[in-house]
């Protein structure tokens, strides 16, 4: 970037990189629109050509949030950053569910890859395609073009890699359900948000043609959704408002047939957020007249009937115009396969160490939706952390060596600090004190056996983290300052001591910062749930949620048009078009 | 509307009606916004409902530019209104080719025709289906809804009519030229244009595949388009537009290999404009390296090549990557159909009288591409002009009987004006003057064999009107017109006299005027042809482009949507994901 507009330079430094607070008031995304143009700008003579041809090559799969944020973060002066995507465009996922409306148009919350590669220093390579076999033997990975229904569309392609960065996501998980495939619809690509909105329009033509008895009507009007969790609620939410706000004008005729039915195998919904959340949720939906139906397992879906179960009521068919999906993920198949290769057949989902390299696999990372970190549990470490602990091998370990290796089991157990937190206990020596009694904590002189029982519940608080787009965008953050700064830290390792070996692990592990969550619930109000356990629900939550989306839109194309088209909403309402 | 806004109504009826030129500036246009709000109020209390019982139903097939502009302005509250349309919104058409490439979006040249309806005082149905048979004989149309691949899609509706009014368009002609529907693209609908779209950019991305030689890489960016008038032209330009300013930095390495062919059977591109803007699109396209190919024939289209035949050349094959078909229109098979049932079945194109009236058929009237006006000619009638004339039955004319039915005569035959205009008269008179010599103009005392020679080529002036908006628009302004004032006309005729009966028309004949038509060029030039003959080519007409079609937007919401979308292409460019 030029050195001419210094302060400019001050003021974009700080709407970039990870959100701060400073962010999140819309206004200030805003207003700031005259500075677009500039934001645009690069220089082209920062690439040095000596790097290019030693220079490994790291290949990416997937434009989700953890590729897009590690391919932001990379630097692409050191590796020759290649990507292989069926998707040649970043979604901001977290807007699917204003698209099925019409709130906010799809085009607004997609920007291309492209775009976003230009933007670095060094050159990125994008391939359009779909990766269907890793090769981790032979370090390739195979892919299929993404092209229409042309006579080359069989032409695989190969691509050899030094690092492999899989963040390919996840599918939409069915449980098998037969008939969810071939009759609902899922909300996982925008595809499906731009099918759903047609959907939604067809249902209620259909609801309005002559000739019709009204229990065929009301079929045609009663909208199913499936899974109680965000993505769910957040439709369910906005497909009441697009009717109530818009289409019960346009469709006086069938507006008092309309039905939501929100189906939770859970006792509540939004089961992740806070208790009092999920209950504002509950009740605000009964208000409007969404029926949340908790404690049904859907057991098959037929073109018209849905059919479920529940402990009370036995199993229950109900007619239903349109159903939607989203119950959670699944492995993709193109992992389930890799998966084999690398002994992790009989697990679920690809695990990573805490590193987010996989299990059993050199120089293949994944992060975001595809995989989950085994966090390597205390107990099985016990004796190596003593040992490690000890360092004068006197078989007990003195105040002074654990307050040694405090940071570093902190570092490498985080369930450690979890634990303690739970416990409401201030210090790891709380912990001790209470293995050996009432002793006063100078005097802690502690034995193996006593380490292994102070510390024999904490791997209880080992968590899987959630499948969201926050922590996939962190590891992807992660990942690449890793890959930046490996040669530095080869040399002064950051990480914490090996337990099991000697010295220090080159780098931190990950560790995730949770910045709270939303659920928009119609109606301009939104729960949301920020750190420190603050809790804000109503009407202001949403313009909360307003800001916070607006900020953290990818790039500033993406920002204007995501905040105009709610001011276009404001003004014209949705369209009800089926296109 | 309430009569508490004077001033309001005053301004909102200068912004409504046939376009004027004082709506042509944009910033007028734009301006105005805020009495968006006030333009969308209406009052519900002018339903008469002593009205509603006796009502005739008007059914009209057809929400294009000849329906939408039926449905804005007949009297709802006189005729029971009801509308079958398989598309449940009007799109502004001239604006296709632009959303071809993202400069404008789908969503914005799109209105429900919900919307359109709901602000009339009376209320209008709307049918979402497509009209499978019209039965004349009983008076009802046979409808399939238009339903996704439900089990009821089978599922027939039957709507009965008094009038109707058929407003269906036309297809595409791809005069049965093999190929052309399994691997072109076409462009009328709104799908097209966003299939268009996504196959551009695959296109690209194909083309930037690993592994392929420059051949194949140079066939998958060759955009082929069939058809050098107006849709084709512009396609043209925009493809173009879109190409140089926004793909070209995003796929360095591929844009040198992108070729455009305009493919044009006649002698120029445009060929419906004045030469001058013909040649000036060649120029320019040459210039940007579009190439034109004119008096060549396509003969057949595989998934790989386009055949093309000229006299000059013989047959030639050439490799692509997209084409795109638009040389023309063809009839429906639903009026095909329902032209065989009337006797028109040796027609091309369904014929109506000048009043729109479906000729051999009552109380069905069709209007837009779906029809053309089978002018009545002077010849045919020429004994009857002359016996209508000649008042006192003398064998000859006088000055003073010509002169009374001199109106009569340009109204019921307008192609009479246009000869005089041709041949530069100014007056009737001249033209018998011609014929009986150079006698002077006060003694002209004609006899039936002067009057048959003088008129012997008027009917050489009859002229089919093009299938334009502009057409069908007023078409269906001026029929919506003459049903609203069908009681008023019964008792005092405003047509001319007729000629072959006694008395007078009820109605005037429809008579178009011409407003002119434009061509964008691409690169912000357009070419403009306003009545006149005034002719405007250039950066100017751009901005005179860019004025019309904002003010002619359907409604406000459009309007503001387009010119949004202008401004957000002006600022971020057109975005290439393929969505």
């Amino acid at each position: 970037m030029s050195r001419s507009g210094l302060v400019f330079d001050r003021l974009l430094q700080a709407f970039r990189g990870t959100p701060t607070y400073s962010q999140l008031l819309i206004f200030v995304a805003v207003s700031s629109g005259g500075l677009v143009a500039y934001a645009d700008a690069k220089s082209d003579d920062e690439i040095k050509s000596s790097q290019m041809s030693t220079r490994k090559r790291v290949v990416v799969l997937g434009t989700g949030w953890a590729g897009t944020s590690f391919l932001k973060n990379i630097d692409s002066r050191v590796y020759d950053v290649q990507v292989v995507s069926p998707r040649n465009y970043f979604a901001f996922t977290p807007l699917l569910p204003s698209v099925t409306c019409g709130t906010v148009d799809a085009r607004s919350i997609v920007e291309p890859i492209r775009k976003i590669i230009k933007k670095k220093d060094g050159e990125i390579t994008f391939w359009d395609g779909e990766c269907l076999k890793i090769d981790s033997i032979n370090k390739k990975v195979h892919c299929l073009p993404c092209i229409a229904t042309k006579s080359d569309s069989s032409r695989e392609f190969i691509v050899s890699y030094d690092y492999l960065v899989i963040a390919v996501g996840a599918r939409v998980n069915t449980f098998n359900t037969p008939g969810v495939v071939e009759n609902c619809h899922f909300l996982k690509e925008v595809e499906d948000a731009q099918n759903i909105r047609k959907d939604v329009m067809l249902c209620f033509e259909r609801a309005n043609l002559p000739d019709l008895d009204e229990e065929e009507r009301r079929k045609d009007v009663h909208f199913v959704i499936v899974g109680g969790g965000p993505t769910g609620v957040e439709f369910a939410a906005e497909l009441h408002d697009f009717i109530t706000e818009d289409l019960a004008k346009l469709y006086p005729k069938v507006k008092d047939l309309v039905r939501i039915s929100l189906i939770q195998s859970g006792e509540h919904i939004l089961n992740m957020f806070d208790e009092r959340i999920a209950n504002f949720a509950e009740e605000k939906f009964q208000r409007d007249g969404i029926e949340v139906k908790t404690g049904f397992r859907v057991v098959k879906v037929s073109d018209k009937d849905i059919t479920m179960k529940s402990k009370s009521m036995g199993e229950i068919s109900v007619p239903y115009g349109m159903a939607v999906w989203s119950t959670g993920i699944a492995t993709r198949p193109v992992i389930l396969d890799f998966m084999k290769q690398i002994g992790q057949s009989n697990r679920r989902v690809l695990a990573t160490n805490e590193w987010l390299r996989v299990c059993g696999c050199e120089d293949v990372y994944a992060l975001g939706d595809c995989a989950t970190i085994d966090q390597r549990k205390v107990m099985e470490d016990i004796s190596a952390i003593f040992k490690v602990a000890d360092k004068d091998n006197s078989g007990t370990l003195t105040v002074e060596e654990i307050q040694d290796v405090l940071e570093d089991i902190y570092a490498r157990y985080p369930q450690v600090e979890l634990y303690l937190k739970t416990k409401h206990m201030s210090d790891f020596l709380d912990l001790l004190k209470d293995a050996k009694g009432d002793a006063a904590k100078a005097s802690v002189d502690i034995n193996i056996e006593q380490f292994k029982e102070a510390l024999a519940d904490v791997d209880s608080q080992v968590k899987t983290l959630p499948a969201t787009a926050q922590v996939a965008a962190q590891q992807g953050h992660y990942l690449a300052q890793c890959f930046n700064k490996i040669k530095v830290c080869a040399e002064n390792p950051e990480g914490p001591l090996r337990m099991t070996q000697s010295g220090r692990h080159r780098f931190k592990p990950f560790r995730y910062k949770h910045f709270g969550q939303f659920a928009p619930l119609g109606g301009e109000q939104a729960a949301a749930e920020l750190p420190g356990d603050w809790i804000s629900i109503g009407h202001g939550s949403q313009w909360l949620w307003y800001s916070v989306y607006a900020s953290k839109q990818v790039s500033w194309r993406t920002r204007v048009l995501v905040v105009s088209d709610w001011l276009k909403r404001a003004i014209f309402g949705r369209d009800s078009s089926c296109i």
